[in-house]
Parts: structure tokens; sequence; C-alpha cells
């Protein structure tokens, strides 16, 4: 599968409790690594054993190198990277709450030249199986959703947060995830189950994630909930991104959607134990290991995965 | 002069406005730059024309590396900087908020060697004519502390916030210059003025610094206040830090308490024009012309300055 959109040098601190603004606080810990919506769910489908190859764009700044060698070590083909010698990478902060299980992201998007589609791009993606994309580079998105959608390739969209011109890419979407944020943006629906059909409207499948409250999805016109699962959180930093490299894998495995979206879950929370987005996302067999034991269901570790 | 205490390596990003827990936030500005109060308060008095020596400890890491060239580009003298090759600099994160001017930091200690006294140091300090100090490596401030008193050279204590052992110290400082959140966390009086009287109990000269509320010092037993100074606020952090680096300016020119306030004042207002701790730290022409405008009291301008 191939993946178009951002990838980022993540510094993040752990604190007790979230400050009241004009505070100073001591970190209880911190870390540094690659982040990104695209580049995170690249990394957890690669821990996964899937072959991936990542689309996206880095300044030629030390945050530029470590994104690229922290990619490679996972395994993601950066071959296609494109590198801006004079451009800055995005870079961000992320502050978790040991108390909350929440996280709070400073980011700087970083100047230099977008992504831009070129010809072994394309070929690449309309080989593929799955593309999956985010809309901040918003041209490379489009051409990049219009390349797949002509070659058959299933396309998914991470949708952060609502962009002025994400409406464009929509009807090129086969699997529309996104978080309660951008539910609520699109529809003016607080309540991510409410937000489910107005969102459907454009055609494919979608999914409505809300952090400790699970996700909830349509099928068949009928809402469905799959809760998330439970572990000893330590930063959710990256749970969506995560969720949507699970997500990715379920449909190479063609399940059915309810086990997309616990497969997807269980990547997610299993992700949380660790500091970071990238540093605690599981391989297959402990993921499987992890949803037998959470689910009752055994037929989770006897599954025939193919590549 | 010289300055024992913390040397930081900052991140510095601005916000629109301090976002709720659990957002993400895209930066307006950020920069990278040294900080610290102690370092801060020296790069002062060396922008001010005073020479200063630093005594702290630094990482082999690259954050080490920053500190001390940057310390030393602004003329600080740092060859009894310590630097434990294994051991890890102090960093901070701040985000600071363009619509209130409040910043919030984030920091981290780093791991190493506390900076030890030598006698190389302390014969520094038994010639200087003033020692400024913050409680962090509480040992160290603590002996140079008593290294200063023996040699009758004049000490101010940066009191942040109050740590197990400040106490220990405090019979050893001459001038004591605190946060509104020290005087508060030792005398219980949520007030500045009100917890002058009990902080002068330690017997120097006391002063509470609070922001853009200003400043309350004791005078023969009467409370004086001195505003703060309008400018165009860009950022807050190290505003106290640059303070301290006045004030110690008016100490070396043996000013009246007021007329150090005042400068003490006009330094940190003027930082605060600028992101970071130290990115707008003015001149002396500039302070004074400055401080000789906004109090409509040409005799800033017409100083005599002594080294
Ligand atoms: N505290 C948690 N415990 C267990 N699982 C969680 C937790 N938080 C999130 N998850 C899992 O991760 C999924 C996605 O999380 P969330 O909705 O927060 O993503 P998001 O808003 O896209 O955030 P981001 O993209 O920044 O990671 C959830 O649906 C859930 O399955
Ligand atoms: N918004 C502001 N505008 C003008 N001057 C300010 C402002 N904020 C602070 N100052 C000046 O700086 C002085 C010290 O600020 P403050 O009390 O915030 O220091 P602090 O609490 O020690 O913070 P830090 O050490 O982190 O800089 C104030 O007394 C005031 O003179
Ligand atoms: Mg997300
Ligand atoms: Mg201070």
């Amino acid at each position: 599968m191939v993946g178009l959109g951002q990838c980022c040098w993540d510094q993040v601190g752990l604190v007790e409790q979230w400050p009241h603004p004009d505070a100073k606080t001591e970190l209880l810990a911190s870390c540094e690594q690659a982040g990104g919506p695209v580049a995170t769910a690249l990394v957890t489908l690669a821990r996964l054993g899937v072959r991936t190859a990542f689309f996206g764009a880095v300044g030629g700044d030390e945050a530029g190198r470590l994104i690229r060698w922290s990619l490679v070590a996972e395994g993601v083909d950066c071959r296609l990277l494109q590198v801006d010698p004079e451009g800055e990478s995005q870079r961000a902060w992320v502050i978790a709450d040991r108390t909350t299980g929440k996280r709070n992201i400073f980011w700087k998007r970083g100047a230099r030249r977008p992504f831009h589609l070129t010809d072994e791009t394309a070929e690449l993606i309309a080989a593929a199986k799955v593309l999956l994309l985010d809309d901040l580079d918003f041209d490379a998105a489009l051409a990049a959703a219009r390349a797949a959608r002509e070659a058959g390739v299933t396309t998914v969209l991470d949708g952060g947060s609502l962009r002025p011109r994400t409406a464009e890419l929509l009807p090129l979407i086969d699997h529309l995830v996104v978080s309660e944020k951008f539910a609520r943006q699109w529809t003016g629906r607080p309540e991510p189950p409410a937000a489910l059909e107005p969102l459907a409207a454009f055609g494919g499948t979608v999914t409505v994630t809300a952090g400790a409250e699970g996700c909830w999805s349509l099928l068949a016109g009928e809402v469905i909930h799959q809760p998330a699962f439970g572990v000893d959180v330590i930063d959710t930093t990256g749970c969506g991104d995560v969720f949507h490299g699970g997500y990715v894998f379920g449909l190479l495995q063609a399940w059915p959607l309810p086990a997309v979206l616990a497969f997807a879950s269980a990547c997610a929370a299993l992700k949380a134990r660790g500091l970071g987005g990238q540093a605690a996302i599981a391989g297959l067999d402990e993921t499987l290991r992890f949803l037998a034991r959470e689910t009752g269901d055994i037929r989770w570790t006897t599954l025939r995965i193919t590549e």
C-alpha cells in the first residue's frame, strides 16, 4: 500500500497534569520520534508486516534527516520522499497529560516546497491496493486520489480537521475515517453517531473516531459502535494515525467492517501504552493475541493473513 | 559580575491563543535560543556592557554546544562552564500566548553531573562585585554564596519557586528578588505587597515581581511599587530573568533602589517585544532612552555609567 501526506519530527513531553497558562512544569519524561498522520499509519502497517511506500516532503534540515532515517529503519520505502534542500521540515511539540491521557499538539508546518505528484509516484499509486491520504498538501492529495480512482485503487482519507478544499476531495474517497472534530466541523453535530448520516452523503464508508469513546461507523444504514480497548494509557498521541494504519490493514485483508474497526481500535489502544506516536505500536502477533484476549474470540489468533 | 545557576536550550513557539487540552495548534512562529534564569540575566548584563562570567553545567549534547556557543557569542565568559560529556543539558519548550502575553514553560532538567564549586570558581567569585544565583543546583549555590559572603561580595538570589532547601541559602543573600509564586509559597499571602514584610525577615532587600503588575519592594520599611512599562508584548518568556540582569546592573551602579527597580523593569519590558527569552534584550543606550521617554525624566540619558 502507499500513503501520501504529512510526516513530522515530534518532540514529546509527559506531564503529571495539564498546567494552567503561565506556569513552569517539569517534564516527567520526554522523547523524540517521527510523527504525522500518514507517516505514523505507514509505520503501523510496516510493523504489521505490510509493504509500504511513503510520499511526502521534508526539508534539508536535521528534522528531515531524522524523519527519513526513522521511516527507513521501520522498513517504509522512502525513495520517493521529496527533499527541499532549502526547506524546513514539519515539526511538532507534544505535551502528553498522564492524568487524563490527552495530548496537546503544537505544530509547525515548516516552509518548504510541497510534495508534487511525479510520474513515478502516480505509477506506484496505480499499482497499489490502497492509497491512504491526508489533505494538508491539498494539490498533491487531489492528484493522487484521481490517479488512484482511475486505476481502481481503494482510497482512504484521514480527516483530522476540515480544511478549505476538503469537499473537492471527497468524491474520490472510498473510506472516510475522521476525527470527532472533523465530524463536528463538517456536520455541525457534536455527537459522532449523529454525524454519520450527513457524512455518509459523500458516498463511501464513513467512520468517526472519538478517543477513549471508541469509534462509530455506518454498516448498511445501521450505526455500529466499537468501544476503545482498555489499556494502561501513557499517551494517546498518534492513536488516530495508528487507527488508520490498522484500518488499512483490515481493508487489505478484506475483513468485514466490524472486524476492521476492532482491529484498528486494538492497534490504537496498544500504541497508547507508550510515550509518543510511534514507540509502542505493536506487531501483528501481539495485536492478534491482544484482540483474542480482549474479545474472548480465539479466532483472532487463527486467522490466515495474506500479504 | 558572576552568575551561578541554570542555563537551558529553549524552543519557543507562539500561538494565537492558549488551547484547551487535547487540541492541535499550529504555531504562528517559533525560534530556538539559550535560556535559563542566570544565563539570561548574564546575557542582559553583557548587552548592557558589563563583563560577566557564567558558572553552570551542560551535557555533552547538541543543546550543550548551542548553549555554550550562544553565551560565548554574547560575550559571556564560559571558560568555567562544566561539561559532563555523558550528560544531557537542560531544555525547555515554551509556548507563548499572543493574546495574553503569558507563556507556559515545559522543561527538562537533563541528567548530568551538577555544577560543583572549584577553587578557580571560588576565586572568581571572591574577586567579583556581585554574585547572582538561582538554587536549582543547591549545593553549588550554597558553597558559592558562602564564598561570596566571606569575601564581602554582594549576593542576589533569583527565587522562581520555593525549593526544599531555599531557607538555608537566605542568610547568605543580600538581595532577594522573587516571583509572585515564590512569595506566595513562602508567606502564604497571595498579594505581593503583603508578602514583603514576612519575606524581609530574612534580613536583606526584598523585591517581588508580578508580571504585568510590575514589582514591589520595601524601602526603609515602606512598600514601593514600580509599575511595568507598556510595550507591544509578543512574549514575556524570560522577563523575570532579564529583570534580574537589570537589577544587578543597577546595583553595580550603586543606584538607589527605586532607580534600580525602574531600570530592571525597563530591561524586562523591552525584552517582551520579541519571541524567546533573549532575542529582544536591549543594549544600554536603547534602555536609557526608553526610560527617559517613558518616565519623562531626561536624567536617564545623562547618567555617568561606570564599568
Ligand atoms: N484513551 C484511549 N484508550 C484506548 N484507545 C484509545 C484511546 N484514545 C484513542 N483510542 C483509540 O484510538 C482511536 C482514534 O483516537 P482519536 O479519535 O483520538 O484520534 P484523532 O482524533 O484522529 O487523534 P490523532 O490523529 O491526533 O491521533 C479511537 O477511536 C480509539 O479506538
Ligand atoms: N507584560 C509585561 N509588560 C511589561 N513588563 C513586563 C510584563 N511581564 C513582565 N514584565 C516585567 O518583568 C518583570 C518580571 O516578570 P515576572 O514577574 O513575570 O517574572 P517571573 O515570574 O520571574 O518569570 P520568568 O522568570 O519566567 O521570566 C515584571 O516585574 C515587569 O517589570
Ligand atoms: Mg487523526
Ligand atoms: Mg523568574
